[in-house]
């Protein structure tokens, strides 16, 4: 077959505990502050140093307060702190909630002695209710001083909404002869769509980096694992990805033309990547992470986007939920991506497993590709035969689970 | 409240039994060829006279073989039958699903009397499967035989395929002194999608319209119909909207500078809005229509995009079937419509009930609001405020039975 089902080349990377507390100068909290019933639900990360920062937020028109405010915040180029409540998104909430997330900055700011424009400040929960602030007040209180270095799985635990898992990871690499490492916490479950579901992700680092490398960095990162990723094609309007850089594993910072600085770009990827998987394997209902290679495309951007069609096709996912080899779903949805490209040529893979050559169905084993869709990590391969180019975007099936938590998770 | 529930304007007509074989000179039949298990699967459409001829098909790149043939046919301006088969999509199947789609028209022109090129083709069904054309030969032959002013039921049930309920309707008017009727059936479950789904609609009428007058009076009316629905986002390799109109009513043709092309085009968009609305009411797993109103928009593009947008929103259609007014959801899928606005100003409803207002949320009548969203009809109205365009879109509940229907679907 043509498509290698291994992809080739990827670095592995020492894995180390402690996730956004691991990387030097950095501690963490996470405590139960009453938002939500019982689950932790105030996330405090914390540098010792003044952090380079860098961002991204959702292309929703319609954003949270909180994100205005961080948005606002990080255009200073340096961070001392993110916090973040889960429980209430702080979102559609007017004049009011615009206040209320200063105020978590300015008691945040206070509560640590850095400037409030040093806080970034983030939310995760319903829409449209305003904010408790007494209970964020003396929320913010505790959690600053509860913050250890081991507080990295309490601040992952305390952003999590339908989560089922906490989302953590840290890893150890060299750079410039000094070991540097990177930590990072994320959350995100429904409403996981390409550019910024309700998906957050905060991650340290001890690297030295100029904002401009690391805002440069972060951009593409994100595009490549977060933005390509789809629970159920919502896209939120809380989501953000912010990155702190507080230089303190000593070695000289990287710049936008330093040759190393695509060494950490690669370990940012790598736990980015990592997270944004398994957002979409605890995606809400899942029970199938669903890798989308398209292949053979005339350009990125082109396979991009026809992998995201297909893993937004409820057809498609629903399939893959009955373990049903329907390639059709996958070619349909390949077609109405609004990419240019002749469906005659089109050769879809299910695992390993030719279904479809040049846009026409095979005879295929029905058993064996019975067989592959039963594991709980499946790869589609469509390939267009028609340039260079290729791209890999994951979703997760739909069941009816999905539509059990859906229905009823406002009220 | 500033948006009535109520549409006003819209002409009432008198409905006629007999749905395609209603207008003067048409006969129809419907019958069980094998292609399904038990139910029919055949329906053939044919005019007395040679008929003006309009269509419209799939914007998916990925075309089925009786697309490509009908498409060809209709460009000649004239059509003398329709024939359709279901429980066989004839889509990917390569050359050969060319040859049999072309097999399709001649076998039916034979037993006609007419040229091919006077024949519509279409499938619906299962994709990837070469068309079995011995059943489909002699399935032809005796459709021919069958043939009635009685047998649109017939041809309204030949056509389903997931459709629990057959869609059909014919209406009477009056064109230039003149009784006209206007019939039709049509079919689609899932894969139900603006710009064509897989929704085959076919609609007769004994009007006397020049082809051109006919092909822009159609495009116009399937813009406002079937391309405002949506049950699941996905658009299907098959669709098409075929209409006949033999001009059989005796009255002077309609040219496209007639005024009284608006009345014929007023109630063409009469029968299609209730034959696009009773498809999203059959959605596949559907308890549940939902009418979204965008109001207050700068242009009709933008309110269509923004409707479309929420239509599609999972999200959304969870919510409304757990009966949950969790209007956060439709503001969010209204900010990532791509469209811009301010969310600043906007109003949601759910029926008459104002839920949100300026963007934020309102502490409004939780139970009135599930005794409205408890109703099988269930509006939503969205105002931008921001200029004098509307559209109209419609959707159903996403549900456990959805999941059901569509993962076991094709094995």
């Amino acid at each position: 077959m043509a498509v290698p089902l291994e992809q080739a080349g990827t670095p592995s990377y020492k894995e180390v505990p402690g996730s956004v507390a691991a990387p030097r100068g950095f501690r963490a909290a996470g405590l139960h502050i009453g938002l939500k019933r019982y689950r932790k639900d105030l996330a405090l990360i914390v540098s010792q140093e003044r952090a380079a920062a860098a961002a991204t937020f959702t292309t929703n028109r319609v954003q949270a307060a909180p994100v205005h405010v961080t948005r606002e915040h990080v255009q200073g180029g340096f961070l001392r702190a993110i916090v973040c409540n889960s429980g209430n998104a702080n979102a559609c909430t007017g004049p009011q909630g615009m206040a209320d997330a200063r105020r978590m900055a300015e008691l945040t700011a206070a509560a640590l002695g850095v400037a409030p424009q040093e806080v970034a400040v983030a939310s995760t929960g319903v829409i449209g209710v305003p904010l408790p602030m007494d209970k964020i007040a003396s929320g913010i209180h505790k959690a600053a001083q509860l913050l250890s270095t081991e507080g990295g799985r309490d601040a992952a635990e305390a952003i999590m909404t339908t989560d089922k898992v906490p989302k953590e990871l840290a890893i150890e690499l060299e750079i410039k002869g000094r070991p540097v490492r990177i930590g990072a916490i994320a959350k995100g479950s429904g409403m996981i769509h390409p550019n910024m579901a309700t998906m957050l992700a905060f991650v340290t680092t001890d690297a030295a980096i100029e904002p401009a490398a690391l805002q440069a960095v972060v951009r593409g990162s994100v595009e490549r694992t977060y933005n390509r990723i789809s629970v159920d094609g919502d896209t939120s309007t809380n989501d953000m990805v912010v990155v702190m850089a507080n230089g303190m594993a000593g070695h000289a910072p990287l710049t936008l033309e330093d040759p190393e600085l695509e060494t950490f770009a690669q370990a940012l990827d790598y736990v980015n990547g990592a997270l944004a998987r398994s957002m979409v394997r605890d995606g809400e209902g899942a029970t199938k992470l669903v890798e989308i290679r398209v292949v053979g495309a005339r350009s990125e951007e082109d396979a991009v986007q026809i992998g995201r069609s297909i893993s937004r096709s409820n057809l498609v996912k629903t399939a893959i939920y009955g373990e049903d080899a329907n390639w059709g779903r996958i070619l349909c949805a390949a077609g109405y991506a609004g990419v240019e490209f002749d469906p005659n040529r089109v050769d879809v893979y299910i695992g390993e497993l030719l279904v479809a050559q040049n846009g026409a169905g095979l005879s295929f084993d029905e058993a064996k590709a019975k067989e592959i869709l039963h594991e709980p990590d499946v790869v589609l391969t469509v390939d267009l035969k028609a340039g260079p180019a290729a791209a890999t975007v994951w979703t997760c099936d739909l069941t009816y689970e999905y539509v059990k938590i859906n229905a009823s998770y406002r009220t």
